[in-house]
């Protein structure tokens, strides 16, 4: 069980930041799926297909998050994310977003997801992909 | 011809804001679109049940916007919108933003939109949604 | 210790929504900022004023989010907010965001906040706020 | 007067889309002004440099957008942006967002610009920063 963690750069636009002069919370949220949007995208998945294909989503479940320091407007961002657990339907990743120049850790996070199907209800993840998953499942103690 | 100026508040957050301390400017058509919905609201239309009714969605097709003034964090804001021209598919509104308390005006927008199918294709604006539209068109010169 | 839960509505507009039909998970941070918002203000404390008078604002250090059924387009949501915590710059809340119409439980969230100055360092919360505040706690238990 | 066609592109996530299965007519904006941005980085002008060098930002007067086709979830796209007028305190960009694959175009817009201090009042762009700008306009019949 090698595992892998994936790096995806974000960069900080006007649109992310608030009149707190900093990135609005929430919207580490989205950089973050970007990021497992990228990590599964280097797994060979684009989650377009796997829909079309498998009439299949992966939706939160629970996100639990930590906002260490603030990024701000203009900055480039690293988010890195690791595939942690897997089961029939449910996958649980370890992601943390850091400042790129000055490697400063910004946001940690573990966010658990479902597979689900079009009408909303839990769904197997396609054995396709979870065979490719389990294959970059990475233990917690080397995250 | 006697038309109706919809008016709806908006409280803009800490969401709306960004780093330069006022509203990101894409957030406004945000504003807009809520009240475009509540326009349609105050004439008994819910957008949903338009869509599971008739397949049908609004979809913008252009816009143009003035941005006036700014507005600020935790700022109360009308939203005022006249419907100023329709046709067998398509939807003209004028809308302006103001600031409550100031009553100043801060955006000044014109927004078509075309009635489209769930296949993307424009689609008639169903006519019982349309004879109801057009008792409250009101002419440009009034807005 | 009498404590008080907040409720507070929001409407999902197109806006809020994604490609799943559903609300997009980031924006249900957005709307439990807004409870937290008009928590303080039934409390008679505005959150540019807090900022322009003490120089403070309040930022998350830490969520945990269960996103437990999804909310729709068009749905009326209740953002319900218990302080649970506080103490000299810190302050927890628990909220929870349900449908309206069904009552049914969507989103469970526990949010820790700091107090912090302009410079991003913690700073005490302004002892007129923070009394305030307490005679609003509620014990966890009863949440 | 030889000018340049800046093209910087844009990948559709989740957070873009809306619940009508394409990207949400709002979110086009921030591609749009993630463009501008990334073409005065060609340039060699970072957006928070001239904000703390000059004090001066760059803020949106005026937009007209023709929103042609939808772009979807998961899509490519290229976004192209040519300033097409200079003054001294305003600009006006032509923009348009195409499909990576296709080549379709998705959006046109023009969008007004006026250099602004941390007052919101109207100030001369830097002369660094509209000489190299003058270098780079391009005429609007070649756009």
């Amino acid at each position: 069980m090698t595992g892998v963690k994936q790096t995806f750069p974000v960069r900080v636009y006007y649109e992310d930041t608030d009149h707190g002069g900093v990135v609005y919370h929430a919207n580490y949220l989205k950089f973050l799926e970007r990021g497992r949007s990228e990590f599964l995208r280097t797994l060979g998945f684009e989650l377009d297909v796997i829909d079309e294909s498998f009439g299949v989503l992966f939706a939160l479940t629970e996100a639990q998050i930590q906002f260490i320091k603030p990024a701000r407007f203009n900055n480039m961002l690293i988010v890195e994310s690791s595939l942690i657990a897997l089961s029939g339907a449910r996958m649980t990743f370890h992601q943390t977003i850091e400042h790129q120049e000055t490697k400063r850790l910004l946001i940690k996070a573990t966010v658990h997801l479902a597979s689900i199907g079009r009408d909303g209800k839990v769904k197997r993840i396609p054995s396709l992909v979870a065979s490719k998953l389990r294959s970059h499942l990475i233990s917690e103690e080397y995250v």
